[in-house]
């Protein structure tokens, strides 16, 4: 893509109302915009990162059997009653129309997939079940904090299984935790698995906790035995209560969680099936949910320097950035846009996603600071100097290493670091 | 994709509530379900029919300059408040926040869009630029009707062009009339397009109409010199008001519109460029919708017969569907059974699209029946028959016409009908 065609604009300025420095480069970066408080809008950047990692998910998904929907945001007010989160969920954002019918606004979908899963499950033959989706949620939440880590509207995966026995729950709950590890994996994040309560959902349920400054949850860890808890569940502790040793407390941010519900929205709401035995028993549930953008938001917290984001490989917006090199020279400087354009044109036929800098009314000294704040894995400059050794030079954006690749093998020193 | 893990399940009885057959297919096909009045659920094959009709539609999107963004939902109300659309537009739905904030629900992003448009433009040098989204819309309509043809909540593609002058709008504007026409003929529909009032938009607009049975508009078109009006404008009317042919009187059901927004938006919301004459002037805007969930229910309007649905290729859910034959001898089942997933795995492995009926505990002629209902372009079968010709058996569903293949030479076979 050639900034140029994309009207490539950095701002000037760090936004000042935002506490995550993350966020702000995203804001800085036009990767996103704030709307109004908890609400954001996603720019060309942003949304490219977006369905980056909803194809991470979407491929960890359809990996376990998951299979994809998508469900609708306006919920009628019974499915709400019949479950008597109604009143209840307290973010809920209930939903008035003009011709006398209330919805809720789709903060999560038990109300939903339930009934919904009665198309596909009559006997034990139809189990076990397994539905996600990838969609925007709604939550009124009280105070949205840390740009994307608590925001009144974001963009969940949320996956629900259905099963015939415990054990049978119990057994997949196991392969959506190995599934969620690679999912993190590849976002760049290191996790650990909190027990935490259920909240309105279950009393059973396992969060994945990402180390932040900015992280809302403390959780307690145990380096020695791995005991990993929620302060909300383990109160105020200092030695791990299995092995006694000194516990570690750190400020988290959930990118993740994991609920078995078993038969608290099935009985709720009549999702029943014939087993073996020729009786009707209700349907077995689980429930998973990922929060695509606040994984944004987690993966920008975790990945910059005072210059900006340094994105992880899979995440990033596009794999390297192509900047177009200028001198005082006009002559010299169309021989080197020349080349320039001709090995952009080269990585694009190869499949690469190349973010060029081909912007004329831009210093070259701008470039160099926008690549630093857009922070692409690696930045690619052709120069007068890189020319006379049939190169180009490669910087990685992480390290900072810088090498000067022959052209002929470029496609070898891409192998290399990605 | 095998239908014993998709839990494949089609009902035996029509819906009774759809004034539209072809929804009816898709709802007995479990392509989708209704949840209330106006919304739907897409179960898996309805999903992967608005993937397919996403990517068609992106790729025009892409091919004419756009650039994808997601923009929010929850609306600040000051938005539609400069605008003075917070009263005027009839369908918004208001949503009212427990910390005493109120936010649109939103119907159309212009509101939105103009703002977010600052981001990107300062001086004429920025122009023109192209920003589109396919995204979830909500509309408190009145009487949501056929389908999915006018429904509270919806997925809809909008476009949104900036430009400097008029003259640029005027010719984006024309690009877009045929990127849309291309969109339109890979779905498989044929188009009108009327002139139309601008509604609450601007008092310039086309509107792209399909002829349906169930469709809302009434279009007068004049077959002689092309004249097409939607009634709206017309009036009532006998004789082309151009070449005084007799008029054509058609049911149509519109599946995209386009607007020229000129300054109407810019000006209430302060989109302001400076132009090569130094001077400060207001953006010129376009506005260009399709209707992605509206598109479904045209095309399953109009792609059916009495045994169920004729999807168009590039719209169908999978591109063929294998049925697992079955006779009453075991043994000759076990063989036949190994060539039909031999031959499935062959063509999953070369990238088709294939959905299988493997299921066991469904009869042969079931799965007759339900092949049909789903309506993909072909259908194969493995049977004894054809093992002795060391073929299989192909029918196209629209013409309903059969051929023997020799399994040799399978991918030729589909070269020719795709």
């Amino acid at each position: 893509m050639k900034e140029s065609q994309m009207k490539f604009k950095t701002k000037k300025e760090v936004p000042q109302d935002e506490s995550s420095l993350g966020i702000s480069f995203l804001i800085q970066a036009n990767f996103l915009e704030k709307l109004t408080s908890g609400v954001y809008n996603y720019l060309p950047l942003g949304f490219r990162v977006l369905k980056k990692i909803e194809k991470i998910v979407r491929e960890e998904m359809e990996a376990i059997g998951g299979e994809e929907i998508l469900m609708a945001s306006l919920h009628p007010k019974k499915n709400w009653e019949a479950t008597g989160r109604w009143n209840s969920f307290d973010a809920l954002f209930k939903v008035h129309s003009r011709f006398d019918q209330w919805y809720a606004l789709g903060p999560t979908h038990e109300e939903i997939v339930t009934p919904l899963a009665k198309n596909f499950i009559f006997s034990y033959k139809d189990l076990p079940l397994y539905l996600f989706q990838i969609q925007t949620k709604f939550r009124d939440e009280p105070r949205p904090k840390a740009g994307l880590l608590r925001t009144k509207e974001f963009i969940m995966k949320d996956l629900y299984s259905f099963h015939r026995t415990e054990e049978d729950l119990d057994a997949y709950y196991e392969l959506v935790k190995e599934a969620y590890n690679r999912i993190f994996q590849k976002c760049g994040l290191l996790t650990l698995i909190a027990e935490a309560s259920g909240g309105t959902f279950s009393p059973y349920s396992h969060e994945f906790q990402v180390e932040t400054k900015t992280g809302e949850d403390l959780i307690y860890h145990c380096s020695r035995c791995g005991f990993c808890q929620n302060q909300e569940i383990a109160g105020d502790i200092e030695k791990c209560p299995k092995c006694q040793s000194p516990l570690e407390k750190l400020n988290c941010s959930e990118v993740g969680n994991i609920f078995k519900l078993k038969d608290k929205y099935s009985s709720a709401l009549g999702l029943k099936f014939i087993d073996k035995d020729g009786k009707e028993k209700n349907v077995l549930m689980g429930c998973y949910g990922i929060g695509i953008s606040r994984l944004v938001g987690t993966i920008a917290e975790l990945n910059n320097d005072k210059n900006g984001m340094i994105w992880p490989e899979k995440a990033a917006p596009f794999s390297c950035h192509l900047l177009g090199f200028k001198t005082a020279d006009a002559k010299k400087n169309a021989f080197i846009k020349k080349k320039t354009d001709e090995l952009y044109q080269k990585m694009i036929d190869a499949g690469y996603e190349v973010l060029y800098d081909d912007r004329e009314e831009v210093s070259f000294g701008e470039k160099l600071v926008d690549a630093d704040l857009v922070g692409l894995p690696c930045r690619i400059i052709v120069s007068e100097k890189t020319i006379s050794q049939d190169s180009f030079e490669l910087k990685e954006r992480k390290s900072g290493k810088i090498e000067l690749i022959k052209i002929e093998a470029w496609e070898r020193a891409f192998d290399k670091t990605s």
